[in-house]
Order: structure tokens, then sequence, then C-alpha cells
């Protein structure tokens, strides 16, 4: 099973990548490392599919687990419920020494470790992505955070967790939407870093859907298929952060199709996209833009498009003009010293940050994508 | 003029440490580390006396000055209010480049610290301390956080600033009270870790109040020995931090007389002792439960007593039982692995950490100390 060491200095970690091994996470734990004391924060979704197992396996290993259950949806990841998680840790004695688990995809991974990274100015963390997206972008690189309602991720710290576990198996419980959205992180990687990456997920795209895990045989083809997903995912993002922890310069490529899909997101009050959904368009967007500036061939955004409709992505903006989302490009924190930074596509494998893109350029490429 | 280098890796930064140095603080702005746009974050009595002489020497420099107020006392040390910080810093369309300017106390310093960590995952961060607590103890050393109702900053992160920029001469302006609160940290910093600046402080008490700042020629020596005091101060606590930047081990050493002091301000809501008067009788608690543990001479427990009496600190704890004080010094962050972990005194200059002091001895010692 596929283990990836991040090497950051006094910060590095492993993560672990395995397929059913929930019912093992008990074997992490290490009281050289970390006291008995537990809190697995996770939704109530996620606490009915493998809440029991992982408390079981923790208490067999000696923890003593508590359960904070935080409501399902990115208006959780808040302010607030993060001082409500603070007052339960305050309740249970929690210490320096001890230690947060997230159970559960991105929102609670996000808000989870922003507690873990400020109570008492960092206690223990241990990711438990359930999802594609977390196991493949938000549970990688140490980067926690909680909404301001004008703005995501507003609040946050970068704070690197101990130990990253991912059991492959949990993708497939979940929804079809959602396993398609965070295919879109997948591809991203793919773009900004590895053809050969790219061209696997397109030979691959007929195992990554729900409809793959109702048989036995398929699922067994199909887990396989993921566990590389998801550890060449992890790989490149990892590759990103070893050389830029605090996104001070190359880590920005990982925004990639992340302007523009955050202000989509932004615009429609995160009611109408999931975050893949709008990077998905975001990445077609920013294509455009290159195309527009000659620096990227059509051919290739016709290709991603191709890949992203083949696995049921969105590939157009509706009912948005493009001027309400240009505008929205700054109020996102990827804005140096006021002049838009875009990440900007190459070749399928390759990009590069671009710091002067005519307003007029962008307004184009997102009409180009459906906008009004 | 002294200025101190505290090296830590990529986060290094100075201590400009001068006299009447805030009229020319625009000199710090630097358009290649920091974009124009700047926020002082202050309390209406510090703006009332430094406000304007701070704004128009950052404006004459170039940048453009916002000023954020945020009421005086601790109790304004908030999650609520870093939120109402936030909101503030949203409106004004703050990015990731953008300044915090702390000018004021602890307060001031710990909760717009946190919130230059967290906006946005840290923005750049100037320390202005105007009290001799911030000068000598929280403006150094990357500590921010606010309270939480059950704990004294509880929710906080490990953040370095970019500068810190120290005026002596906001010495002056300061009410005696606050005056010898400060003088609490400049002590601990003798028993820790300099005999010879001990004998300093003890050479030099004369100097060290505010009826030395009411004539001209006395304000000069003073300002003189005040020099020395902060810039001895903030070098012995830059050469613990750049040994355990986040509090891993030695750092502990800085807690001298904080666990007791801490407790008492807990039991009496912050509302009856100033940080520095519970960290005083702190400290004198901390060396009687040596005295006890026969570690420590109670000769110089008395010459700490004297000291700190002649700096008018106060060093008796009234109306307030043994019992309880010692309980609640489990709340306290210091507790490692549900053992109450204690810096205690080997001789004046040096001290140790001791891991399972009985909790009789604790009570013995705190009633030593006036307890009930």
């Amino acid at each position: 099973m596929p283990k990836i060491k991040v090497d950051l200095g006094k910060n590095s970690y492993d993560i672990n990548i395995g397929v059913d091994t929930l019912r093992n996470i008990g074997e992490v734990y290490d009281p050289k490392v970390f006291t008995e004391q537990v809190a697995i924060v996770t939704d109530p979704l996620v606490e009915e599919l493998y809440g029991s197992r992982v408390r079981a396996s923790l208490r067999e290993a000696g923890c003593q687990v508590h359960t904070i259950e935080v409501p399902r949806g990115e208006k959780y990841k808040s302010l607030k419920m993060a001082a409500a998680i603070y007052d339960q840790l305050v309740a249970l004695g929690f210490h320096r020494d001890s230690t947060i688990i997230t159970l559960g995809g991105g929102v609670i991974g996000d808000l989870a470790g922003f507690v873990a990274a400020t109570y008492m100015r960092g206690i223990n963390l241990i990711q438990v992505p359930t999802t594609l997206l977390a196991q493949v972008d938000s549970s990688v690189g140490g980067k926690t955070a909680v909404n301001h309602p004008r703005g995501k991720n507003l609040i946050g710290v970068f704070y690197q967790p101990d130990l990253v576990y991912i059991d492959v198996k949990t993708l497939t419980t979940l929804p079809a939407r959602e396993l398609c959205t965070g295919l879109s992180e997948v591809i991203k990687y793919g773009m900004i870093k590895d053809k050969t990456f790219f061209e696997f997920i397109e030979n691959n795209a007929h195992h990554l859907n729900t409809k793959a895990f109702e048989e036995e045989d398929l699922m067994r083809a199909a887990l396989k298929v993921w566990t590389t997903i998801v550890a060449e995912s992890c790989k490149i993002k990892t590759a990103v952060v070893e050389k830029d922890e605090t996104e001070q310069g190359l880590r920005a490529i990982l925004n990639f199709g992340h302007t523009a899909g955050h202000a989509l997101e932004v615009l429609s009050k995160y009611q109408k996209y999931e975050h893949g959904e709008a990077i998905a368009i975001g990445m077609l967007v920013a294509c455009r833009i290159a195309n527009r500036l000659k620096t990227f061939d059509e051919g290739k955004t016709a290709r991603l498009e191709k890949l992203l409709t083949k696995l049921k992505l969105p590939t157009r903006i509706d009912n948005l003009s493009a001027e309400r989302i240009s505008k929205a490009f700054w109020v996102d924190k990827k804005v140096k010293g006021g002049k838009i930074r875009l990440v900007l596509p190459k070749r399928i494998g390759e990009v590069e940050v671009v710091d002067d893109v005519p307003f007029a350029v962008i307004k184009k490429a997102l009409k180009d994508t459906g906008a009004r």
C-alpha cells in the first residue's frame, strides 16, 4: 500500500493510503507521540457510516475517544462553529498533547484542522479524509480555514497534520456527484504537472464512476485505479507543497482553475456548484484566457473539456454575467498588490503564473465559457 | 540604538529599539516587502497619544493608512473582536500582502497579531508595543492569541512578526501601575537566565518609576536605563525563542511564575490583577514550592520579594483558597499528559522544569504566600 513522505523539516508527516484500512486506524496510536485523549470531529453522515469502526479500533489501541459532530454543509465551516468546538475541547479538558482526528470531507478537515491549529496554539492533528476531494487535495498541504461571509477560506492558517490516513474504500460510499467533483482536482494535477497522469485519467475514465462499485470484480479493479489516482495526486501535491510550504510562489500553481472557480462559488453563495464543479469550469476559463493570449493551444482546451464531460463535470457557466464574475476575482486571496495573478496553462502538464492579464481578455474568456 | 536580530530561519526578524522613534516609523516602509495598504490596530487611549504621529510618518512614506480601534481591556481580546476586525479588513479590501501594525499593549498585540496570522492564512505584521509588558514580552516570540471564557490565550497560533519597532519613550506616558506591572516580566528574565541583569535591576530600581519622568534630566537618565532594560529583556527572550520557536521544550522556562499567575487571573476573572502583578505573586509561589522541595534557598526568595516590593509589585495572595488556586493550575496550557509541569528556580539566573510536584506542596506554597 502506498505511503508518501511529506518532507517539511520538523513539520514532516506521512500519508498512508490503503483500501479498507479504517478498521485498523488504531495502529496509528503511539503513546510516545500523543496522549490517549482523542476527539473525532465528523459529520452525522460519516459518523453513521464509519464512526463506530474508527472508535472501536482506537479504543482497542488504548485511546480515550470523544466524538464531536458538526452538521453537514459548507456553511458550518464558520468561525462560529470553530468557537463551538473550542468550547467542547475545553469542556473535555483537552491539552496541548491531545489529538484531533478529522473524519470526513473538506469541510470537516478544514474546520477541525483550523481548530487543531489554533487551540492552545496547536495540538496534534490526524486527517482522515473520506471524500475524494479531501483525499487528493484538502487533507494534504496543511491549509486549514473557515469561511467568511465575504470570501471562502478567508480565515485560516498553515498547519501541517501529524499524519494523513486515507482509506480509498470510503470512496465507494460517496454519492455520484461527489465522486465526480473530486475528479476535478485530480485532472488539475495532470494539467499542471504530469501529462502521463492526465493520460492515465483519460484511459481509465470508465472506472471512475459509482457504477463501478456495484459489482465485486469491477469494484476491485476500480479501487486499484482509484488507489493510483489518489496516490499520484498526493505525490504531485506533496512535491509542490514541499517546495513552498506557505504559498509564497510555486504553490500558486495549485490554484489553477481556482480564481474563476472561487468567483463562481462566491457569486452563487456556495449553493449552485460543488467546489470541484466550480474548479472544472474555472480550469476551462483559465485555458480560454491562455487561448486568447495565444499561449495555449485551443485543441488542448477541447481535450480537457471532453474529459470533464466524460466524467460528468460541468463545463458551462450559466446565468451569470462576465462583468460580475471578473469583478469577483478581486476578492479572492490570489491577488498580488491589487493585480490579478492567474495560473494559466502552457501545455497539458505545465502551467505558468501570469500577472497582468487585461480585464477585457478575462471577460471574453468567461463569455466563451457561457457567461452573459 | 540597539537592534536585535531574531534568527528563526525564514521567519527571522529584527527588533528595533529607540527613544522617540515613533515619529520616524515611516522609515520601515519598504515597498519591496509590503504594499502601501496598512491598518493600524490600536485602542482609543494610545490612538489619542500616538495615532496621529504614526499615521503622519507612514503617510509621508507613501502608505495608505487605515485605523481600526479596539476598546481597551482584556475582555476585548476575544474571538468576537477578532471577527469584527476580519470584517473591517475585508471591507478595506485587504489582501495577503497588506500589513497590520499593532500600536498598543499586549491586548492589542496578541489580538491583532492573531488576526494578522489568520487573515488569509497570514499577512504582514509589525508589532509596535507601547507598554513595558508588550515591549519586553508579548511582542517578541510570535505568540498570538485571544482568550476563551475558560482560559487565557486558549485560542492562538505561533506567528512571527516581520518587525518589532519599540519606542522606549512611550513608557513615559504609562500610568504608574502599568509601568510596575511590566517590570514583573523583566525581573523574570533575570531570575531565569541572568543574575547580572537581576542585579542591574536591583541597582537601578530608583530609576524605574513614573517620578523619574517628571524632570528632564532624570528622564534622560531613566530612559537610558529603560533602554538597557528593554534591550536585555528582548535579548534573553530572543535567545530562548530561537532555540524553541513553538514551545516544545526550553521555551517553557519563560513560563516561570505563570502557572500560579494565570490561575490567579482566571479565578479573579481578570478583574483584580494586572498580568504582571499576578506573575509577581506567581514567581514567589514558584520560589516557595522550590523552597519546600529544598531545591532553592529561602534567602533568595526573600531577595526577590524585596525587589518586587521596592518596585511596588504585589507579593501576597488575599482572599482566595489554596485549594481553588491549585485546582485552577490544571486548566492552564502548561500541563503535560494530565501532569502539572512547573518551572522552578534553582538559583537566581537559573530555573528548571519539574514534572511531578505533589499537590500538597503546591497548596503549602500558596498558603505561604497568603492564600487561605
